[in-house]
């Protein structure tokens, strides 16, 4: 098979080299890596096929990481990683939900002894979505003479500052998302079931533009009418829209894996006076906090200035005001890194990615124009080009 | 709010009472329930809100479950469970991706100690995607007195027979399913690019049928042309199709979070006179084994009677025949359950649903033509009405 990647191979290079050099300050031998986004990130493989055990394992004595996981993925790592084939390997089938107590983590222990690392200080993802506490309590069992230590968000904090090569994904990504939301709003009319204007924007998703394809999203979209636009993360239902109504929406657009959220607020008929007066608070508020970004700032001083100009009008945001993404895999793109919000002193560097998440959800009524950037030297970079206003049609 | 439930209130009780009768029979008193089809499950509960900490609490001491997740999450649990209001409780935002050290595990085993649980016997799903191991050493540190027992799959063994209300979805969504092979079947043309066709198959995902609307899958489409139909996991790309190929696709259709796999072989151009073979070969085996199905048979004696008539031409599948599946949450729909593989004992029961995902990858082909049933007192009910034939167009 070919290979068929995303990068060129010194990108990989830079990367892992990286890793190494914070694995070798933390005294880690051998990193055990749980996370897709992160696994991605080291070898380029991307298949949705972690729900099943899979590991990519980094050692500093070897070169290349080594891949493992179920038998059938194999074909699919051979093509979409530059590993060499001794550094795919895998476990056979009767290792997956097994009835008769067979675990797949003896084998990557196996491999793990393999590997130099019995006697090993090991790094783990304890808090990763894909490591689960039988997970640990196998390995540990398995690997009574290894030291285990927690490297959660190891590579995660590596892979915020993105790349120039990364950066042409993550713009891409964000021209599918403006174009999702486009799409939205060509789709919404009064009588149209909320289903099949969800349907066109994932169709849209999918497709890309006519440039470049996208890609499925780490979660999903979200889309709420009515009473449903009071909550953060809502489904379609399947009910015709009736003639007035306010719909809150957030897109996902995805480009080979590097995902840019983008949310809004569409009014179907006319939004009262004191909705668009509440609306050009939530904008201005959300202008103030991207006029703040810029590299060397810290995300607790970006929060300070949007909840400071929201505050002259007396509202209030008890959710943090953004979160750091990136290469997206079920079930967040979030990186679980840095926060813009009060007491996260991460100081903001060059090529760090946002989706700055400047939504109100009251009791009664909610708002939800956000704008994912790229932090640069001097300010910032947009993401995506929808106008940050109230959507009306 | 007004409360929106797809089940009568009949439906949770009857699944909490079967789920509490398990608890008192295993001796634990508490079950902490992070698995989301296990949450949906007794509460109704559906929202993409599970990354960040959320649980669903039964215990032997209180008529309703507890939910606990962030505190945005609350108006959705309000309108889409059952739940008393006291029995919604949430963490502050603060605790999401902490830097100051919180857990919202902390939070939880307060609410636990509230509920009576200090010294009780805790089962929590060890192996589950949303019980990390950071997740679990948390609440053993927070819970010294307690004594944690693995209750893993407890729940999925409940749901793994599905009620006649549940049912009505599983064949909706079967429908669904048939409409996205229709649909690709339909978009299939030389020149058209890959995300073209998923685009299309996505949009009727999600769009369902004139009768009711679809939704969000718990992975992803998988959709491989050429070499990619030879792994089992594949991803589109953006390239045009060639005016002769092959394409291996699994779609998922979705109806209230009831989810049907539907996977088929679609050959652009005429295929070769021993794929032809080769094809036959499959179906013939795929229809023997669904022939054996039936409710007190058991999944490893379907899959002799599926292997059996593969050998005799020379054919074996390494990967397990199929595995049951029913409400489904990223990042899979299979319950970890039951699997149609050989040692697997499960004795079938009237109401179970299954994938029999009789794909074959070889090295240099690959066939899948796949079934999706319920199992019925004397045999099965297909879930779904595409012919079990190579698709060819």
């Amino acid at each position: 098979m070919k290979k068929q990647l995303p990068f060129e191979r010194g990108e990989f290079a830079a990367r892992l080299s990286a890793v190494k050099k914070e694995m070798a300050k933390r005294g880690i031998d051998v990193l055990l890596l749980s996370e897709p986004p992160n696994q991605n990130y080291l070898t380029g493989y991307d298949s949705l096929s972690f729900y099943t055990p899979q590991m990519v394992i980094v050692t500093l004595n070897h070169d290349e990481p080594i891949w493992i996981a179920r038998l059938m993925e194999r074909p699919h790592a051979a093509m979409g990683t530059y590993l060499a084939d001794d550094n795919i390997r895998t476990y056979p089938d009767e290792y997956v939900n097994s009835h008769a107590g067979l675990s797949a983590y003896d084998v990557m222990a196996d491999l793990v002894k393999e590997l130099g690392g019995e006697k090993a200080r090991i790094g783990v993802e304890m808090g990763g979505y894909y490591y689960s506490a039988r997970a640990h309590a196998d390995l540990v069992r398995a690997l009574p003479l290894a030291e285990f230590i927690d490297a959660d968000l190891l590579v995660n904090w590596i892979r915020i500052v993105k790349s120039p090569a990364e950066l042409v994904y993550m713009r891409q990504a964000g021209r599918v998302a403006d174009a999702m939301v486009r799409r939205a709003f060509d789709t919404i009319e009064p009588g149209v079931r909320e289903c099949d204007i969800a349907a066109a924007v994932y169709h849209q998703q999918i497709s890309g533009t006519p440039e470049f394809g996208g890609g499925y999203d780490s979660s999903c979209l979200f889309f709420g009418a009515g009473e449903r636009a009071l909550t953060p993360h809502p489904q379609w239902t399947d009910k015709p829209l009736p003639a007035s109504t306010t719909i809150y929406m957030e897109a996902h657009g995805v480009r080979l894996r590097y995902q840019v959220n983008l949310a809004r607020t569409i009014v179907v008929g006319k939004p009262s006076a004191p909705y668009q007066k509440f609306t050009e608070i939530a904008i201005e508020a959300l202008n103030v906090g991207l006029e703040s970004v810029r590299s060397g700032r810290t995300c607790s001083e970006i929060q300070a200035a949007y909840a400071q100009a929201l505050a002259r009008h007396g509202y209030e945001k008890e959710a943090r005001l953004g979160y750091s993404q990136g290469i997206g895999y079920p079930p967040a793109s979030a990186e679980r890194t840095a926060s813009l919000r009060k007491g996260d002193n991460t100081v903001l560097q060059s090529g760090m990615c946002f989706h700055m998440m400047a939504a109100l959800w009251l009791e009664d009524r909610s708002i939800c124009i956000t704008q994912p950037f790229v932090v640069t030297n001097d300010g910032h970079e947009p993401l995506t080009s929808t106008s940050r206003t109230l959507v009306v049609k």
